[in-house]
């Protein structure tokens, strides 16, 4: 018996989600036809929405359905400190630990030699703008503990020496080789308490 | 910071599926914001036209997106082998496994003490009337190894009994308690060949 087309669609797109192999996609297809019609409605629905809605901030690079993001537009936050962080889901990680009351710069990636990711490819002009026109005292980079990660932050810490700035970077209570956004609040909470100059 | 809806609304849906838990969720849905706006329609649409497109054949109660589902229409399939699955999915294993060449039957899940589930929830009514009205000279009960698969095969043996049949469960090649649809072709083929009478 040749497979259902339908199913087979719903498995392909589901295939490509990170951990998702084959056999996981085909057993999510199936439980999706048991679903009600109204569940799987919003579920198409919310999936063609997810990139109409959501945007890039213009400012720091992380994710918004509002012109400017919500750090950036709340002017109680500190704004004499950066946290820089690689992705959005990163910042979302230090926003749940509620350690860090400054703003944030998402630079888009790492530099990455594996991926042939350079420094153009990522949000790194718009950064220095940013501590140029700013009156930041201190710029906390914190990109993950990777070979990738490092080099960034190295690179960062590097063309930043000229500005008066105290560059940090977020303490190792990180495993090496770890994934922020898998990290426990704890950890990085820590992690960013033992933070240190570069 | 707040979590975008849009996101959020992403990773509900997700996290209806099997073993998507809420962190497998988030990184699905960050994963979708970094696929192209074709792939996202298409995921949108394949998901919005699953249940569309695809309905419960009303002889075997297999899935199709035909009128009668491939297997029924095949008049080249053994007219006198039944095999008796609780799901599709279940079919689809026996069907990957290419051991068997008869007909099936789709009951629809298992009697169940747990889940409330009783032989009036169950396609058993039109079992019978497709043994009444065939020529089958042997049914093969292949739901779960797990209770209420056993409870359902001992329910079905019992209301066959009259019937002028071979009534016979798939050997157990499979380990108690396991899950066919996980289960390797293999396995699934040994355990059809070592089929016994009940």
């Amino acid at each position: 018996m040749e497979k259902l087309k339908s199913l087979e669609r719903v498995e392909e797109s589901l295939a490509k989600l990170p951990s998702v192999g084959k056999k996981s996609a085909e057993r999510m297809a199936y439980a999706m036809l048991d679903m009600d019609e109204d569940s799987l409605e919003e579920f198409s629905l919310a999936i063609k929405e997810l990139k109409e809605k959501i945007h890039v901030c213009p400012i720091c690079g992380n994710l918004t359905e509002d012109e400017i993001c919500e750090i950036c537009s709340d002017t109680s936050r500190d704004q004499s400190t950066l946290l820089v962080v690689s992705h959005p889901k990163d910042l979302l990680a230090f926003e749940k630990a509620e350690g860090f009351h400054g703003l944030y710069h998402v630079l888009g990636g790492t530099i990455s030699l594996s991926k042939g990711k350079g420094v153009e490819d990522l949000s790194i002009n718009p950064l220095i703008k940013r501590i140029e026109e700013g009156n930041f005292k201190e710029v906390i980079i914190a990109t993950n503990p990777t070979i990738d990660g490092e080099t960034t932050a190295l690179y960062l810490a590097k063309i930043l020496e000229k500005y008066p700035l105290n560059v940090t970077r977020i303490a190792y209570g990180l495993p090496m080789g770890g994934n922020l956004d898998y990290t426990d609040s704890m950890t990085i909470s820590k992690a960013l308490e033992g933070r240190r100059k570069i």
